[in-house]
């Protein structure tokens, strides 16, 4: 079986989370619903056009116009409706799916990269963490907000995590990549959603947190 | 007639429009010359360039280096006599002419996405709307300025309507290429125009403008 | 000789010093171990992959891994070491350093581009460019800094002259690749030099530091 071919509903539902979470996130700007549904299409399509161009293959949504079209249905509804996806509830699910978007994502992108034969083994994990993360950052860019990567949430290391042990496991395993998909598709998606549960960040002794005292 | 003929004159006068208003754009926040023919150059070319990069085709530049010169040149003077272009009429004269260029541009790429067959319907109509924004959102995120997707000005939805009428039209009328781009050009300048004039943007129920109330 | 051969150790040299730079600017705004390592892999390696991408090539680091390896290493290392690199005269030195890798990937990105004909004069000019100074851009947009692009330094003004300079050179003397290359490299890495040694930058008339007073 092919990666690629994982159920339609399953890779539609990432896209749907990526957009929704987009609205919800820039909404409190004020956009109009027009910006609204470029940013969900950016956020949801973003990170894997940047992966193709990099790889040098047709870009998955010029192929598959499905993408398109779903994160462009999902950002409207998500425009009409993110008053009503303010409750705690609602945005919390929402952050969870969004989490088991970026899980899913990674883990295909990493195959997807590793089944071309491309730069293996480094490319398909820095390729699988560019797809999770690349289009939420032209998005907080594009909105002028501070990127993930200025938080010390758990973020990008599940999905760092999740794209290295499937590059281990398909090493070790080369025959099962269903099942290595799967294995780290949970263990990425277990690792954000303790992230979010508890709140996880980077403690202070990793990060920089205390500030140079040096003379320059 | 294939459309990537059309007057050298007409495409470059939306290269130069390009370049003026980038160049006046960043003025007031103190660049150097350096600065200023960088920020006409990327606003000028950098929408094509995502364009041919996704598509997968040589960028347009490479080819035909006579857009980088006329880039260079148009961002030179325009940085020499930024002083003078700020007077009203000079500053409304480049409005519309940038008008024209995102006009031009966007059905220029609609139809050169649309003639290669690559992700019909969809790609042709996002990749219109890229070429004609991105060189500016580059621009503008740069030069840490709020981009054009943060406020509620019609910048963005002519350049839409333009390239979805084309692929509309192009597919009721296969044969007349040169006439659906005469049509959609004037359309998507028009409205352009009317925005400007009129001052037009989205009315506030078609934006997030009342913050939401939700728990979160 | 093919410039592609250049000595392995003084390119990496180059890698290593902007992994290093880019961990010290980011790290005054608190950011993680991940954090860092990404802002270093995208300075050092961010403008080469943008030149490939739109040169159609394969990117330099799926064939060399190395130079994601050396870049993460750097990073990690300058990460734990920081608070120690920021006394005046290590500082300087890496300031010099960086000078340094940006002659070299200048002058290494301009012939490359050139070798391969690509859009011959001006390609490989403004893609020397963008390889020196790309990764840097990227960095500074994702940590929410001002971009280079933004201040009167000389820093892209050596890089334009010694990508100018090769493709001169290499016009009046075809054999001479080489020996142009050394000579560009030694040239741009002089003016940057003496522009980190006099603090020299854009003198008031060549930038738009009087505010326009016009009526717009």
């Amino acid at each position: 079986m092919d990666l690629q071919d994982v159920g339609q509903a399953v890779q539609m539902a990432g896209i749907v989370a990526f957009a929704v979470t987009a609205v919800l996130a820039v909404a409190p700007q004020n956009v109009s619903l027009f910006t609204a549904c470029v940013m969900g299409i950016i956020t949801a399509v973003g990170g894997g056009t940047m992966r193709d161009v990099i790889v040098g293959v047709p870009v998955f949504w010029a192929a598959d116009q499905a993408y398109i079209w779903v994160a462009t249905g999902a950002s409207f509804i998500a425009f009409w409706t993110h008053k009503l996806l303010t409750s705690r509830a609602i945005f919390r699910l929402m952050l969870y799916l969004d989490g088991f978007g970026a899980a899913l994502f990674t883990v295909q992108a990493t195959a997807k990269v590793w089944n071309l034969g491309f730069g293996v083994p480094v490319a398909p994990v820095i390729l699988g963490i560019v797809t999770a993360i690349g289009g939420g950052l032209v998005r907080d860019v594009l909105a002028g907000r501070p990127t993930l990567l200025m938080n010390q949430e758990f973020y990008a290391v599940p999905v760092l995590i999740g794209s290295t042990l499937f590059v281990v496991l398909m090493t070790l395993f080369p025959g099962a990549e269903t099942l290595c998909a799967m294995v780290c598709i949970s263990v990425t998606f277990a690792l954000r959603a303790a992230a979010i549960h508890w709140g996880l960040g980077f403690p202070d002794w990793l990060t920089t947190r205390t500030p140079p005292k040096g003379r320059a």
